[in-house]
């Protein structure tokens, strides 16, 4: 009995990095589709949401299933709990990929990015994979010091979008008023799956220890 | 031992409310924050959001304590879990708020809201304060065809949310880059605010009957 306890457990932690591993797809697509202004990466990030949310009510669903089946306590208990809550945020980081997605969409067949911010938004998406690539392999380990070191991927977004704001606030900003609130949101979705992939690693850590991880630096 | 964990139940219902009340009172505060500069009023708002993030931390120490010690099945355990949920929620509501005072104290002595504006800044604050009445109303009455109602508040945000890029983008816009971006933002965390209660409301609903609430129309 508790075998088969444990093989579900395992099974909700591979419903978590399959989850993750389709925001970091749907985040690179997204990034490109942004980019390249490509109409149809767009239609296929926002298309594909909707896995992912399905992947998210299929993980709670099993997790509820197992707190009233099995009645766990202590670790499995906490084990089952903090996924719960690593779903939600990776769901989220789902609807961000969707969002930048959408504002790909929305500015075809132009390119929602001036040339000025091409690089400082390559790089933001860049870091969100590096970041989600990261949670996956602190998922699949549960190495809580790899849990922390997500936060240093975290201050790297926080410097892009600190970087897009210069520019756009810089005098001789030439696009106009729409460009740069299309910017803003973007910056703010790329720094808002950032800060769900640092709250996920976090979660481990707790998950693991029963701790709450340090406060960052 | 079943009174006491219903009474229980009904502590964390209570926190929920207490929780829901505070980060309704300090979007009001916000919101006159960030309208009239008031530098006071927006230190308190970032100060007290510490008094959210404990409560929300003592509501799930006890959720997660309820779960181990009584092992609820059914509607207990799902009321216990969506619980879990709702305090996340209506915690990220509160960060909104306090997002929004240090868009006050940033731009303090001048505000950062210009005069075309103002009212609907104002609106916003006000349909964000009339939904987290009416989520409280929800979560103290468990009324589900009250908790459905909240989507049409949620309607009212969006339109403003549209009324303020509208303004944002007519071709007389006089005040730069600068003010449209704290603008964007603004917008942003006023809709993320009552987007947070639709969701509270609707945890409401599949607390009580198990299902999820129907998708909007």
């Amino acid at each position: 009995m508790r075998d088969a306890f444990h093989d579900d457990l395992d099974s909700i932690s591979s419903m978590l990095v399959e989850m993750s591993s389709r925001v970091g797809r749907a985040m690179g697509l997204a990034t490109t589709a942004l980019l390249e202004a490509n109409l149809q990466l767009a239609e296929q990030v926002i298309s594909e949401d909707s896995l992912i949310d399905a992947l998210q009510h299929d993980l709670d669903a099993k997790a509820l299933s197992l707190l009233a089946r099995q009645q766990p306590v202590a670790g499995d208990l906490r084990t089952i709990v903090t996924s719960l809550r690593m779903s939600a945020d990776i769901e989220r980081m789902g609807d961000l990929a969707h969002h930048i997605a959408k504002v790909a969409r929305m500015r075809y067949p132009s390119t929602a990015v001036p040339a000025e911010l091409t690089l400082t938004v390559q790089e933001m998406g860049n870091v969100a994979q590096a970041i989600i690539a990261k949670v996956i392999t602190v998922i699949k380990t549960r190495d809580i010091a790899a849990a922390l070191q997500v936060d240093k991927d975290d201050d790297e977004m926080d410097k892009l979008h600190r970087k897009l704001f210069t520019t756009l606030l810089e005098d001789s900003w030439p696009h106009g008023i729409e460009t740069a609130i299309d910017m803003t949101l973007i910056g703010r979705y790329y720094e808002r799956c950032a800060d769900h992939a640092v709250s996920v690693a976090r979660r481990v850590y707790f998950m693991v220890t029963g701790e709450f991880a340090p406060a960052k630096d």
